[in-house]
C-alpha cells in the first residue's frame, strides 16, 4: 500500500502577529476547501493525517493548549472548521519547517508514506520550507493549491513555481490530492 | 550566564511493559532524590528544567495525556512525586534518545545551555543514548547518579563507565549536580 | 570573538546539467567578486572559509575528485578562480541544502560561528535553502549579493526577498560581508 | 530486493591516539575476517559497502587523505588489508556515530537498505553508538561479531549485550552476516 500523508501546517493560529490581517484574508478563502480535504483524509485508510503546528515559543504547550489558544484568538471562525480530529497525530514544531525539531520524518517513514500533501499556512514560508525538507528526503510532494494561504501573493506565486519547477512538486486542487 | 539544563527522561510511565517490575524496583530508590532535584531546578534562575518523555507510539498525545496515562498506570506512587511543574518544557519523544525527533537540541541552544544534567530512566538505555547525543553535540554531560533508574544493574554499571570514560561525563549525586 | 563563516556553495560544477548555460551566464558575472571575497576570507583570522559542494550522486568522491571533475568540465574558466585553498574545510553534500546530510552545523558551532555569509550557486535553490537551514538554527545570515548566481532571474529576486524579509538575512556586496 | 549495507567504521586509523595499543591488539584478530567480509560484500549485487571514518578534526580531508595518513601511521599492517576498494562509498564523519553529521541515513534509504551490518572499531564506542542510531531509525542491525575491535573487553561485552538485548541486533560471525 502506497500511503499518502496530509500535513496540515500552522492552522492553529490566534492571528495576533504581524501581517495577521493579510494572512487571515487569504485563509478565509482556503478554510472551506481545507476542511473538506481534512474530512476526506479522515475517511481514507491509506491516508495519514498529521497536524504540525508552531508552539510559538512555548515548549510546555501540547495539542490541547495550542488548540485552546487558537480558539481564544482573534479569528476562531478560521480555526473551528479545521480543528484536529480526535486521535489525530499532532506535532508541535519550533521553527518554520515541519521537519525541523519534530518527529515528522520518523512518523512518515514508520507509516510507509511515499507522498506528502501539504496544506495550511504560509505558502511562501512554512509550506515552501517543508516542501523542501520533504523533497531532500525524497518524498513525493503535492501542494493542495486551494488549501494553502499566503501573506504576499507575489512571493506565494514564486514559492509555487519553486516547488513545482525545482522540487518536482505537483500542485493540484485539494479534492484531487488524495 | 552559563545555563544548565536538567533533563528528566521517561518518568511518566504506566509500568505495564516488559521488565516493568525490575525497573520499578530501581525507580523506588530514585524517586525521592529525583523529586528533590526537580524542586531545586525549579528554584534556580540559571537552570532549565525539561521533561522528555516517550509518546509510546501515540503521536496524538501531548503532556496532558501522557501525564494522565502515567497516573492511571500501575505505579502512580512513582509518578506523583515527579509530576512536571506547571509551565515546564515538555517534549514528547518517539524513540530512545531524548534528541532524536525532538526539539531538545534547539531548545538547549536557544536557552544558552552548556551543561546537560541527565536524570530518569533507563540508565543503560535512554540515559546512555541521550548522554551520547549530548556529547556528540559538545554539551558537557552530568549524570545525576542517584536519580537514574535501571533494569539491569550490570548493564547500568557498564553504561555509567561508558559515559564517564568515553563521553567525559561527570557522575555525581543529584544534590551536587546543579 | 564573534566568528563569521563564508560558505561557498556548489561552485565546483562541470556545467553539463540542464540549465547549465543559463547558470554559467550568471556565474560569469559573479566569479570575480566571489574570488575576491574568498581571498579576503583567507586573510582573516576571524573568518572560517567552508566549501560545501554537491557530490552529484557519487558517494566515493572527496574534495580532490570533485575539484578534478569541475576542472575537466565545460567551463574551467568559472572554476579556476574559485578553487578551494589548500587546507580549506570542504564538505561534500548530497542534496540541496548545505546543512542536510553534512557536518556543517557541527563545524559552525565548534568554531563559534554566529554569522553565516552565503555565496555561490544557485540563488533560488541551494542558497535559499541553506539560508533557511541557517536561519532555523538561529545563525545570522548574510547573502553576498554579487557573489550568488542564478538560473531564473525572477525566482532569484523572489528568493532574495524571502531571505531578507522572512529570514532576517542581510544582503550586501561581497566586499562588505566580512 | 532487500538490500543490506556493510558499514566499515574507523578502520583508517594511524593508531597514535590514547589506548591505541590496546585497540591495535584487538584489531590484529579482527583484520583477517573483516578483509574477507569486505571482499564478500564487493562481490554481491545486493550489498552496499560503505566506509565511514573519522576525519580526526580535519574538515579538509577526504578519502584520499584519510587513507594516506592511515597508511603512514604506526600500523600500516592493520590498514592495508582493509583499504577501501576503488569507487566505494566513503563518508568522513566528525563525531562518534556514523550517522551524526554524515549522509549515511540518506545513502541507506536511497539504496533501499533494510539491514545494516556493522564492522570495524570500537565495539563499545562507535559501533555501539552507530547501532543505536540505526536502530532508532528502524533499520535492522547486525553486528559482525568477529569483525569488531575493542579497547576494553568488558565494556565491549556489555555493548554487545546492549545491542542484542535492547536494540534487537543480531550478532553473527562475519561470514554469516551478508
Amino acid at each position: 500500500m502506497n500511503v499518502t500523508a496530509l500535513v496540515v501546517m500552522d492552522m492553529l493560529n490566534s492571528y495576533d502577529h504581524d501581517d495577521a490581517d493579510l494572512l487571515a484574508k487569504s485563509v478565509e478563502e482556503v478554510v472551506g476547501p481545507l476542511a473538506a480535504l481534512i474530512r476526506q483524509a479522515e475517511e481514507r485508510d491509506d491516508v495519514e493525517l498529521v497536524y504540525v503546528n508552531d508552539n510559538h515559543g512555548d515548549f510546555a504547550a501540547g495539542p490541547a493548549e495550542l488548540t485552546r489558544r487558537a480558539l481564544e484568538g482573534r479569528r476562531p471562525d478560521l480555526v473551528e472548521p479545521i480543528l484536529p480530529p480526535e486521535g489525530c497525530a499532532f506535532l508541535p514544531k519550533v521553527r518554520h519547517s515541519a521537519f525541523y525539531g519534530t518527529s515528522l520524518d520518523y512518523l512518515l517513514r514508520r507509516k510507509g508514506v511515499g507522498t506528502v500533501v501539504l496544506a495550511g499556512q504560509v505558502t511562501e514560508q512554512c509550506v515552501l520550507y517543508s516542501a523542501l525538507d520533504a523533497y531532500v528526503r525524497e518524498f513525493d510532494v503535492r501542494v493542495a493549491a486551494d488549501c494553502v494561504a499566503h501573506i504576499h501573493a507575489d512571493l506565494a506565486e514564486a514559492a509555487m513555481r519553486m516547488m513545482t519547477c525545482n522540487m518536482r512538486a505537483e500542485a493540484a486542487p485539494g479534492e484531487h490530492c488524495l
